[in-house]
């Protein structure tokens, strides 16, 4: 065996190590949000702790960057190179920043997201604007540490999208931006009046939790790598051999938890389509939270509001719940795809005015860590963008700058990844059904084996072995681009309210 | 802050990691007995081995070594010393086998496992055989790794129970068995006519789980530290803050999983009452197996096989059942108290014989690792020694020496610490009777507070202040011995078959 051959395999047992410890945090995490009994946290918080120390210490080894060394200089083959790429990029950012930096943020976070849900239930923004202060001055810090030379929202932005360049992901939110807002003036404008209250009345939790299984069923979910459960808020976590869902039932509202399943399916479905037999390296482990978003988004706007899918799985619905046998497909259509620009809050948006929340926040985020805007300041651009964007203002800080977790944990940089996620879906179907011969009909009749086999293929199959665009562009031939996602909305939109 | 007291910090931070990495495992081997899809197997084994590496890692660490050599020459309290003394045990232990041994076991043990269920499934003991020959030639020089100058056997049974010496621990198996082989015999001479038939039926697997929930309720389960899942095989597991039980259902016979769970509560309840705040020392955890065991048995034997536990519980079974409406207290109390030596399976044995079961499985394993017996007498051996403890003699060796996993998984000395729970259990109900006023009365009410309350202090509440016999000598005023259950078993027994 060559030096090399000798020092790849190190490596791989390394980085092997260091996946598994992270996978078997993500599932203490998992059971800490839907198994563990309430009193369960103090110890499970430290055995999260624990092994994240030890992962931090792996990654930091001078072994690893010795390694890391000796393989950048040597001849390796695509696949090598991509996984040296890889974990090169993580070990650098955890041997950059100083550990006692990390626990201060860590501890700084966790004094923020008590303060935060204080101040946000009694609509006290000044109540939470020190500990935001602090977690920016913290973060900025961090971004200096990776990088003294760059904007330190760029650097911060990729710890979440690494590998698709930040100026590139602004034009794509800009351009979003210049379309949507338009659009949804358009739609404020018209005088359509949709289907809104087509599933009105009361769902029972059990029945839905049914229903949600033979939505998996349908769209091939495949149980014996995975399960589902109610956790507070819907996630997806695993590998993949065991990729799970988590949902959560309102039973006023039933098409939310349909919608937030499919959702989850998607990022599942990603997780599933990775390479067993690269289980343990950067070739067996998801392209970030974009690409990752791009699957939810897919399974969620493109396949779960389609008029397809509702001659599919209307029926169903209306057997489970005979309340709904009178409502018809197109009402069903329009009532999961109504605009509502008046919504203020984003996790309850529609698919479009989405955008328009995902880029208020960014923008403000970029501002505050680049200096260009005061915490004191966040309240009233907040309100006056609502307005601009969305022809709305909130009254109150709960229902606006207060109103998301992310920046209590220190998350900057985290929310334009939801929105890179959508159009990046709009331009994997649009390439999707440019291959696939009648997806539509496919859809219709419950047929997701091509659709599966087509994403796998193009996305989950290779791991990170692509950074971002480069993986879009083999996939669409198109790099990332909010057309495809524009054009896609203006159709749509148009034909709903009569543009 | 002294140099002592710095180095005893450095210590319990190293302590504390390394037992929030050994909680992980748990909690990840938990989630794969009763959550984990079908085809989680290979992510979660390579986590489980990851774990496990880091684990020992941790332990063998230079560092630990120097501030434990620091550490017991300094001046320290009785606690400090007790920390450092069981640091030390574990440490040694690791530092002393090699890795590749380690991993050779680990490998054994998984071929031996596919080999053992093959070959019970056949009844070929033969196919068995040379799997079993290997691993107790690996865990012979496992053994002399550790001391090459004491019997293998004792230093291998101290990895189930460390502190109480193999010499004390074969007088008590010795007195049991001399005990208890004459009193089966009277039992089986007797002609006395028992109710076994009492709990004849089908019994519904989901009613029987909410029987286990009012059971559970009753005997003072703090729901909010744990929950109750349906296992294989079912086990206890986690910590101080989130004890978890697990149990099964056979609608043929309901007794099964209400004993199993209240053994399992018993388990469940040790780990409930280590004191909270020495979560992650030696303090903070449970006195090994026979300790652990005499907690389980105490709440499955002496609280629920009494009658006085019949006297509370038979109206709530007949509650849910109503095909026991009829049954009396006593028949139920004779139900679950009856003797059966003609069963050959120790995990189906009452709780006279099994003792038997277990004394035998112990006189061979001693014996194998200490050369004086072949594996090929192995089955004549088992054979001709049922014969003489319980007048049976199987008839084939699936019903035989094949019965058990243990072996398979290079587990010897693990067997004794079934027996050393059972009569350290009954040390302990007397001595709790002794101390607590009309304790069989307050069973009969339903009021367990003070029986809890007595056996978190004197025994919980230690972790592993106290070596084994120390502790049950501090509890009881008497050192670990048969005297206790025998006399217990012979009035029990006595009185339900009028010998």
């Amino acid at each position: 065996m060559s030096d090399t051959q000798a020092a790849y395999d190190d490596l791989l047992d390394r980085v092997g190590r260091i996946a598994n410890v992270s996978h078997a945090e993500e599932l203490l995490s998992w059971d800490q949000q839907v198994m563990m009994p309430d009193a369960g946290t103090p110890a499970r918080s430290r055995q999260l702790s624990a092994l994240s120390a030890v992962e931090h210490d792996l990654l930091t080894a001078d072994e690893l960057g010795d390694l890391l060394d000796e393989l950048e200089g040597a001849d390796l083959d695509d696949d090598q190179s991509a996984v040296v790429r890889e974990v090169r990029r993580e070990q650098e950012r955890a041997v950059r920043v100083p550990t006692d930096l990390v626990e201060r943020i860590s501890a700084a976070s966790s004094e923020a997201l008590t303060a935060w849900r204080e101040a946000k239930e009694a609509d006290d923004f000044d109540a939470f604007a020190p500990h935001l202060e602090e977690l920016i001055e913290l973060k900025r810090r961090y971004a200096e540490h990776i990088d003294p030379d760059r904007d330190p929202y760029e650097v911060l932005f990729e710890e979440y999208e690494p590998c698709l360049p930040l100026a590139h992901a602004e034009d794509v939110l800009t351009d979003l931006r210049d379309a949507v807002v338009p659009l949804v003036d358009d739609i404020r404008a018209s005088e359509a009046d949709l289907a809104t209250d087509a599933f009105a009345g009361t769902f029972a939790a059990d029945r839905q939790e049914a229903l949600m299984r033979e939505a998996l069923d349908l769209l091939g979910y495949p149980w014996e790598r995975g399960r589902l459960d109610e956790a507070p808020h819907p996630f997806s976590t695993g590998t993949t051999f065991d990729a799970r869902i988590t949902t959560r039932y309102d039973e006023k509202e039933p098409i939310g938890a349909l919608l937030s399943t499919i959702h989850e399916f998607g990022h599942a479905t990603y997780t599933l389509g990775l390479p067993d037999d690269a289980y343990g390296t950067p070739l067996g482990e998801a392209r970030d939270l974009s690409i990752h978003e791009s699957q939810s988004r897919l399974w969620e706007n493109h396949v779960g509001r389609s008029r397809a899918f509702w001659e599919l799985f209307l029926p169903r619905v209306a057997e489970t719940f005979p309340a709904v046998e009178d409502v018809s497909v197109h009402e069903a259509y329009e009532a999961v795809n109504a605009v509502d620009p008046s919504n203020l809050i984003r996790v309850e948006a529609d698919e479009l005015t989405y955008h328009l929340h995902i880029v208020l926040r960014f923008e403000i985020e970029r501002d505050l860590i680049r200096g260009d805007l005061a915490v004191d300041e966040v309240p009233a651009v907040w309100n006056d963008r609502m307005a601009s964007y969305l022809g709305v203002r909130p009254e109150t800080d709960t229902e606006g700058c207060l109103q998301d977790i992310h920046w209590s944990h220190g998350a900057f940089g985290y929310f334009p990844t939801y929105s890179l996620g959508s159009v990046v879906a709009a331009q994997l179907f649009d390439a999707a059904e440019a291959d696939i011969e009648g997806l539509e009909g496919q859809v219709r009749e419950g047929e997701f084996d091509t659709l599966h086999e087509w994403l796998t293929d193009n996305i989950h199959h290779h791991g990170k072995r692509y950074e971002t665009n480069d993986l879009v562009r083999r996939a669409t031939g198109e790099d990332v681009s909010a057309d495809a996602f524009v054009d896609y909305a203006t159709a749509k939109y148009g034909d709903l309210y009569g543009l």
